[in-house]
């Protein structure tokens, strides 16, 4: 299992030194070069729970009907500032997000991507042109823009919790799943944002983006299955309405990844699915984080 | 705020004494009659949780999509016999459901209504059909046909949790709120299943069924606006892709009970919505727990 925990603090933007303290940019030169992203501010309390929902945690999940996408909203409500992050953001629900976002009274510091979607446009570039100071974040691997790129081990900190950053290729060559801090004070069991590399009962195609059935076999066993099993599984879509699942659930009952390697490859190559209706506009804007954000970069 | 405690037990079905004592039919005399379900076996270890996800209680939010309704999974997972119930099941995605609840290894006792529906056909009958043994639970109010009725004040129980049973009257003249239970070893913050009474940011419509916007504004600011404010809302559907909010939330956001008695009647009055287009096949049916159910009855 690939885990690094090598550190370089970025200043992300400028804000009151007393929650985000760190104004400058300081990067180390160690190698390999790992980042964290370091909001994390002055220790407030924080009780051990034995829930996901911790009484720190602030926890949404959003829904887009059109492309059954699922966005995450989390944030440290017991921070002063309340820094909040979304997971996989969709251009047609942004004001949906931003407003509830207000309405909270959080203050959104990330616009994070798992990966580059074929399905949808990212929310990411809008997010930006309407709040300013937010930052995108999506994987190095991935190829695309954005303000921040993470590798495998990077922790990403708001407030007093963090996402751990796992490398989960296979959908897409620069897939990752974002998993809550593995630590006494962050929530309880653990919850992975996984992307489109493990679904509730199913997986992401392998078929386009550098896909690799082999890969996503490996990655969803070397960096998912190896989490505890009540760790909660988020995926970026659902079709059938479920909502969550669990590590155990998955590695008992998914109807792919249950069966052997080769059963799995045979399973992803012979699922004679219809070329992604949306990838061709879907997969040039989130290169460049949703064709807002194109616009925005260009003027 | 109407609560009564008053206590009739009755016996659900047959099953393992241990699990399940009660099993003979004894209704006492009181008056007002108000029913504990009373699937309350021995006492386990419960430890309070900050978190509505507590160890003890297994929790899963399903969507059917066509109708936007969303069903609730409840189970008391650290029972021996891992006891569940159902909110609001759709006919659509009852295989669904029963093949979740079977593969988390739970034991449906109880397939409960909020209200008789008009936009979509409960799952309930067809859980029976499939699921021996499962009793369908509505309001007395509802003036629907069910295995058991419940009231205001009354608690039904799964394994060591409850649910409260509050009136909230207004979409319907039957409409029930079910709220976990307000005790140190049930889920903390508790959750308001309100049915079509209270949306996230939003209502249900009040001109059918013996609907009323002055009875659903009372029972909403009697029954649900007193809860603590961190009380998570569950309701019945959600057409913008949200998934939970809270009390405090409702109470500051939402666009029409946030205003003043007048003006939420004048804005109800003038929703100018359609038809519900499912209403003539799904009230008929769902006064009858589904068509199934119907069928069942009659055979």
């Amino acid at each position: 299992m690939l885990r690094f925990h090598h550190i370089v603090r970025v200043s992300l933007f400028a804000s009151k030194a007393s929650t985000f303290p760190l104004t400058s940019l300081s990067l180390s030169t160690s190698i390999p070069k790992r980042t964290t992203f370091a909001l994390r501010s002055q220790m407030t309390s924080f009780s051990s729970s034995s829930s996901s929902s911790s009484s720190k945690l602030l926890f949404r999940q959003l829904f887009e009907k059109e492309s059954s996408t699922y966005t995450y909203l989390l944030a440290d409500a017991s921070h002063p500032d309340k820094p909040a992050l979304l997971i996989d953001p969709v251009d047609r629900t942004v004001d949906r997000d931003l407003s509830l976002i207000q309405e909270l009274g959080l203050k959104l510091v990330y616009a994070m991507n798992t990966h580059v979607h074929a399905d949808h446009v990212t929310g990411t570039g809008l997010i930006k042109s309407k709040v300013p100071g937010v930052k995108s974040i999506i994987s190095k691997a991935s190829g695309a823009t954005a303000d921040l790129f993470v590798e495998p081990g990077d922790k990403v900190h708001f407030g007093d919790l963090f996402l751990e950053v796992r490398a989960t290729p296979g959908h897409t060559l620069g897939c990752v799943t974002y998993v809550t801090g593995d630590a006494s004070d962050q929530p309880q069991p653990r919850m992975a944002f996984t992307g489109d590399a493990l679904l509730i009962r199913g997986c992401g195609r392998t078929d386009f983006q550098g896909g690799s059935s082999e890969q996503l076999y490996k990655s969803v066993y070397s960096q998912i299955f190896t989490l505890p099993k009540d760790t909660f599984i988020y995926p970026a879509h659902d079709y059938k309405g479920f909502s969550v699942s669990t590590v155990g659930e998955e590695m008992q009952y998914n109807p792919r990844l249950t069966k052997d390697e080769e059963t799995f490859k045979n399973i992803m190559a012979n699922l004679n699915l219809s070329y992604p209706k949306m990838i061709d506009v879907a997969v040039p804007a989130n290169l460049v984080c949703g064709v807002q954000s194109k616009v925005i970069m260009n003027s």
